[in-house]
């Protein structure tokens, strides 16, 4: 295991700890719908957003007066960053969208429970992000907890994976083009990759400089980690995956593989990994965790 | 046509130019989730919500520094408040909830347009209500915008809306005691209410005095309203509703009227209406839209 990998299961563990400690704060009022919540959210992912949330407000914290309680907040931001993720996979899931009857190797939640437990799931996972980020014991200044809260709207709209998820429904009665379908994914999946490095940029005090910079390596992750979907769906197993593949092909859905070809789309996402480094390079080894993640997030094999 | 519902009727066309002009500031990437979420949300509703954070906010502006803008700044809470309801009654009228196929008279949402779509639509109007409410438009002082946001995400999640409308499907498999469905109810229902009043109460800089006196007057008016809903499933027409009576009957759930009988139910909802007024009695003429509001929204036949 290299320091790298060592240290992101450390921060998911630390993720879930938080996610724990969020969840018995909760109403325990609706004791089947916390468990839905749980299971969609507490799941073992390797909790990328979460790493991107951490990793950049530590690099950030190294510049900024908010290095003291950095971790304590950013893995707030880092919980509801992946409560927001968790509940876009459930409803993502339903069989009215993607009809998925598994996820990471388990039954997916309205499998798991129930299809109408599975949406109120989705839906109170929404809720609680926004709940999380707007609470004082995420950041004490009420400004950076509402941008907080806006940079996660955006990212979750209609600009952002809900609009993406729309076009990505209406994708399967038309093939779109490489632009359309880059278009969708950015919106689709990159939006809340960018958010999940801009949000931890925001509690980590970042300059307009770094900001910029963290934008830009996400902005390059994000396309490049969806590539990388893409050439998993083509070539992965799905006990790798832990959910079944080939489903673009099976669908007649345009892919990054099916509109550049296998050996275009793994330059691709190499090129998109070298250039989200290099955004970062001035940063030198305060920015080495992020660096890797942009790596590991591609090569990763589930 | 009284005073009161006159004002009522001009709020509701205030709030809806309001939704209006907000959805066309939206990203247009996927129009037909666009014109879903408009369908729910401007489909001529009474807008009691809206009302509510009307007169609270006008209320509160009498006594505070906050009269010049109120209207402004009011109108756009009272749209989050109607996105967020909209997004809770299309999600409730999806097959795997409430499968109902009309909603004032209408298709229901995923009757119109398609469940992927409908779910996608409640998804992006959960969101839209806390962008709309986190944006410096709402309200200069991020510290006022942040509690907005909070207020909202608690009635919505686990122990408001979500968990009530969980305890209510529930509800099919075990009939709850009368003490079980104040509470759910209050969560499903009342959370709203009560959130509705509150962010106008905010967002008008009210004394502590008034915001007590404003959430005494909205936690009466919740249950009370909600005895009424009752009471018009069992002896309401489906014309004049807009969707099917009769329902708690047929499924055999309990409601207020199945629990206390027609006659104490009446008389339960009068008595909560006049608690209700009697909270803000000291306002005298300037709480005279809120007093009116809590007798429209027992009395209302639609």
């Amino acid at each position: 295991m290299t320091d790298f990998t060592a240290q992101l299961a450390t921060d998911a563990d630390q993720c879930a700890d938080m996610l724990d400690m969020i969840f018995n704060a909760q109403s325990m009022q609706a004791p089947r719908l916390v468990d839905a919540m749980r299971y969609a959210v507490l799941n073992g992912g390797k909790r990328m957003r979460a790493g991107l949330v951490l990793g950049a407000a530590r690099l950030a914290a190294t510049e900024s007066d908010a290095s003291t309680y950095i971790d304590s907040r950013a893995l707030r931001v880092a919980a509801a960053l992946e409560c927001l993720h968790a509940y876009s996979l459930i409803h993502d899931d339903l069989p009215a969208m993607d009809d998925a009857d598994t996820r990471r190797g388990k039954s997916s939640c309205h499998i798991a429970y129930d299809e109408a437990t599975a949406i109120l799931a989705g839906d109170a996972l929404q809720t609680l992000a926004f709940e999380i980020l707007a609470d004082d014991a995420t950041h004490p200044d009420p400004a950076v907890r509402v941008a907080l809260v806006t940079t996660l709207a955006r990212a979750s709209g209609l600009a952002g994976m809900a609009g993406g998820q729309m076009l990505d429904l209406q994708a399967e009665t038309r093939t779109l083009t490489l632009a359309e379908t880059e278009q969708m994914q950015m919106m689709k999946t990159g939006a809340l990759i960018v958010c999940a490095a801009s949000c931890g940029a925001l509690v980590g005090e970042a300059s307009s400089t770094l900001v910029n910079a963290i934008v830009a390596y996400a902005d390059k992750l994000g396309l490049a980690f969806q590539i990388a979907d893409d050439l998993l769906d083509y070539d992965g197993d799905s006990d790798g995956m832990g959910k079944p593949v080939g489903q673009d092909a099976i669908k007649g859905k345009a892919s990054f593989v099916t509109l550049m070809g296998v050996a275009k789309a793994k330059t691709e996402a190499t090129s998109l990994v070298d250039n989200a480094q290099m955004a970062l390079a001035p940063w030198q080894d305060a920015a080495a965790y992020l660096r890797a993640l942009a790596g590991f997030a591609v090569a990763r094999r589930s």
